[in-house]
């Protein structure tokens, strides 16, 4: 918007156990809608345009770098736990040279956290504008609850700036009485690069507290703006498993709004989850239980089942995915019916109007237009031409034990049920499959294929068979039973002359 | 109840576009439990034994009048969108002629909405009776809500009749205080059809007020009663895709609580979803996830598994339907337990004492009693007699690239694993097929068929095949690497004389 | 603790019928949370270590007896149901001679309810540690709500301690404001026996009421105590099932938040159901949907995807088990992997990285280490070596009509596809079957079957088949009629000499 932008730096504070989390896994590792907890806060200094991203580790910090490696974040080792001032130094100092290079005033510094991945982009966007309208100093994210026990309250001066923050433990009746609360998020110039030095440790936990800036900042004459959030479930942390499903419940409800907005119907909204990299488009119906995940986009009109999984995957408009199907790194063309029941896994990329039904897999698989695999049936690392018919119960042997080998069937086959195609295989246009075949040579053009036994009829056979276990077909088998019974009496009468 | 009851003429206004729904759809056309809201409106019309149904349609008249077809209604096209009071005169003026003929005093005229689907029909026939009873020319329905900030609030004389109905943006702060509201939904007499056309638009929007007949008639003489709502939840209306499932929550609450008043356990209420349209027999269990559509019935004892979507299938007593199961258009004999994994489709009837497996298709499939298909089959277009054995991977190919084709199965029959009957095809009573056969001849009663390749074994040709890929195998298979290499071995050593 | 503790005897009342039930089936032995409420009772009583727990039956005596049979409890028949003072007396009588044989002091005596099985036993321990350590001769368990219409209210008196019951009909507007309540769980000393004797029926509904012991115990010149729970909802019971659906609710959030305390990540717990036997280690990740029952053991690292089910089956650490997999007594080896769609019956024993891939069916089926069966499979009574392959679409058909017989398959097998296995059958080690094969035979270690046909490829076939049906060619299959057509303009065209 304006022409000219300072830089901004963020360092997130990360470094924290999460004791109560109970796990191996460092607290702002915990995911929620499917993402670390810590990677939230990353995205949302991304969006913020931040030139530098500090991320302070401490407790399981390789862990955690480990989660972050990639995403063009610089990590800081907070090696003791001395409180959240100390944090930031180590997080501020490893920007120092950066920040002194440029001249003390070019930048903006922001304190983010790993725990609170409900914070939007757009709040932080927008007290950014505000930090920058004002030509402040310091500002500090704040919310306002009815009843904020538990949080430092906001003390504000006679020009409505915030003179002091008070601990829960050092609050007056008057000063519990206040709902506005700090959020922890400051936004800074780069004097808290050398500021952030002066903290202190002169207190009963002898801990390094990062609200010492605020005091700092005043005793260098600058005075510190709050900007207060519409909603103060923005700032709210995780610090137990169940307190991490209240936010993935806060996120779910929050998504599932902007859809529903954009004019997406969803079939009771409290029983879907999607991810918020997924794109839907209008008109697109989702039913109970589905689960979109990933880099999923749904076009125009398309209608996804009761309880199906959709993850990384593109489907055009008007395809229905029908109840009970899991989908990933799938493709699926304008038109395609997928399920129930249905599995397509990465590299199946379907065409317009095929048709994929219950119990079928695919994998790494070209159908093109109209192919139809209805019943029962795998195929991997095939590629099946046009208005090819595929038959229930039909297997793509691609796999020798060793290596996958990739089959060519042409458009316009019939591939009849219970067939087996034995990789590496080419079956030509036109093709047909006789049911039962398992085809180890090429079919070509025009050609039918039969690779199976001749029908041999036993005459008698079942009377023999089943009279060799009379006792146990007449306990389990009642009907047969009655039937033996039957060609007895008959065998006894001789044959009429 | 009452030996003679005036003819009742149903106008359900339906023109409005719904911008907030953010759809192509026309909003009386977004579903709520399975139904079109604008047809629960026609529901509730005919359930009040209604004599003449007019639907106003204006946004996407076209798709609203395909989709009311055949249900007997008349439509009424809004060409311009002038107002409430306009769209009920332009359906009014279809039934004019109607209630013309018939003497202006013969009818009762009742105004509904094609987006307020709570509306119970057992309320409208509360308000008839309660019109007729007291005489009345105009009944306003009308809720109370603690706030009813956004109504148009009632505002009742001396008497207790409505006096007026003030609009909230005309609202003194002593009106505003009035909880009572006007629904707009209004019974009147046959006047009605003449007051419409009395409706002026001398107003800041230029347009025609439905709230103007409540003056109307006072003008008339006539008294306005108010018959007010028990639950002021029955008039909420849906204007974004957000209301739309808020009040299908309140649908699924309210036939949820019915079933279960009935005697039927709902594991987990809020996680099932029933259509108003299925039947539950007293003592059936539904597991979480249960979906329910359509003409379905269960009689008593079924127990429906987690996640199963049974729609228009008729379960007789006892049946056991496990989780993951989908059957659409079954029937399914008493005792019989299907799933989990299951899919009947429509022509499905299953006998007494049926059982179906896991992975199990079945389609336009009779089967009698004690059939047992437990894995992976594929049964269409076929009929199989009682007591017959199904084995896992039997596929009915039913399908010749362009017809589908009828198979017949006995009573008594085996049918091994894997097997292929090619329709069109007889098999008769205790036949035997063996595992692994491609039928394609019939096979005669008591015979037994056998249709696949004899086997050979080739030894030691695993040695040949592995060794032949010995980096590769060592890499991935390390058993198989061991193996090779004691065979290795032990051919080096020679033989032993 | 203490050293000595006298006996505890539990007479549990459940003899209602529970009319609003709407049910064939007696109200207490309707299930929350997969369990009878009367058994939530039994095992709260044995959880206190009582001696004699006596269950007084009633109303569909014969079902209660049938469903707690081998639970070691003793049964008393209430005949007439003439109030809950005769029904305490019936079970309490049946005890006389065991508390009489004693000594009257030596035994404490607790009522509990068939229908409230909230109540935990850890409140009931703190409640017989009170009981004793106050060396009450009555202690009544209270609560305490904002609102106690409908319950009977706790008067007390100046000392603190219980003077007067007072039901809600009899109760003056002072003590309508009680909001103190009486949850009819008493407990007592041996005396009840003899003291249940005296109460009487002199009251307008002519039955004896368990609360008149207050009353007798005060003129014995003993003080009633009064425990107090600390969650009113502990002691609320079922009338419907709509409050049964209210209990599990609330049991099923109890469970959640202890497996969350614990360190389990419940990703939506509104939507995951786990019974009070399964048993989580730390950092196991529930998808929703998740269902988890019966005698269920999950070990460190386990995820368990959307929508599947366990029941009774041990999984070890960092076992994945995909959406929509349904297993059941199964045991699965560390770091296995299963699903989706994958079916495990009981006796299914899964070695170390073992894969189950979708629609897979185990039964009765010993997978060694790094087994793979990838698709569309049923393994039935059989065992397999280690590393073995299962090709798609393969059959063990286990079963000849009549009885299932067992296969044994080695180690480093490989299976092709759509192979069918006829037990009883051995297939050694390193041996390979070709795709499409029905093995009859045994196969000897490190050599090939190959059972099936052979190939025949038919040219020129294609275009007299389809070239038959040509009309409805020409409408259903558009490709495949422009490709008949080229074929005759080449035929046509004559061969190019």
């Amino acid at each position: 918007m304006t022409a000219y932008r300072r830089p901004l730096d963020v360092v997130i504070l990360a470094a924290g156990q999460g004791t109560r989390m109970n796990s191996a896994l460092p607290k702002v590792l915990h995911a929620v809608a499917g993402r670390p907890m810590v990677a939230w806060a990353v995205q949302a200094a991304r969006g913020l345009g931040a030139r530098n991203v500090v991320v302070v580790t401490g407790h399981g910090a390789e862990k955690v770098e480990t989660a972050l490696k990639g995403q063009g974040v610089v990590f800081a080792r907070q090696e003791q736990r001395l409180g959240t001032g100390h944090a930031f130094l180590c997080g501020i100092d490893v920007l120092a040279d950066s920040l002194k290079g440029n001249g003390q005033e070019d930048a903006d510094v922001l304190v983010l956290y790993g725990d609170t991945p409900l914070l939007r982009p757009q709040t932080l966007e927008a007290m950014l504008e505000d930090h920058r309208a004002r030509g402040s100093a310091l500002t500090i994210l704040t919310g306002e609850l009815p009843d904020a026990t538990g949080y430092g309250r906001i003390i504000r001066d006679a020009q409505g700036d915030i003179a002091r923050i008070v601990e829960q433990k050092d609050a007056t009746p008057e000063e519990e009485a206040v709902g506005e609360f700090n959020s922890g998020v400051y936004l800074m110039d780069s004097r808290a690069s050398e500021l952030a030095h002066r903290i202190g440790n002169d207190n009963a936990a002898g801990e390094y507290y990062l609200t010492d800036l605020l005091g700092l900042y005043r005793a260098e004459g600058e005075a510190a703006h709050a900007f207060k959030l519409a909603d103060p479930d923005e700032v709210m942390g995780a610090n137990d498993r169940t307190g991490l499903a209240e936010l993935e419940a806060i996120l779910r409800r929050r998504i599932n709004a902007e859809h529903m907005r954009a004019g997406v119907t969803l079939q009771d909204p409290e029983r879907i989850s999607i991810e918020d990299s997924v794109q839907i488009a209008r008109d697109v119906t989702l039913e109970p239980g589905v689960i979109l995940r990933g880099q999923t986009v749904l076009a125009g009109g398309v209608t996804i089942g009761a309880y199906s999984i959709v993850t990384d995957s593109v489907l055009e408009a008007g395809v229905v995915v029908k109840a009970h199907s899991v989908l990933e790194g799938a493709h699926v063309g304008a038109g395609s019916d997928v399920g129930p029941f249905a599995r397509l896994r990465p590299g199946s990329v379907l065409g317009v109007g095929v048709h994929i039904g219950n119990f079928v897999e695919t994998k790494n698989a070209r159908l093109d237009a109209g192919v139809k695999a209805g019943h029962l049936a795998y195929l991997g690392d095939v590629q099946i031409g046009a208005e090819t018919n595929v038959g229930a119960g039909t297997i793509v042997a691609n796999y020798d034990g060793v290596n996958k080998h990739p089959t060519r069937i042409g458009a316009g086959v019939f591939i009849g049920s219970n067939s087996t195609i034995i990789a590496p295989r080419t079956v030509g246009d036109a093709a047909f499959i006789a049911a039962g075949s398992a085809v180890h040579d090429d079919v070509p053009e025009g050609a039918m294929a039969v690779a199976r036994g001749k029908q041999r009829n036993i005459e008698g056979w079942s009377r023999r068979y089943w009279g060799g276990m009379k006792g146990k077909v007449q306990k389990k088998l009642p009907w047969l039973a009655g039937w033996l019974e039957r060609q007895e009496q008959r065998a006894s009468r001789g044959p009429k002359v």
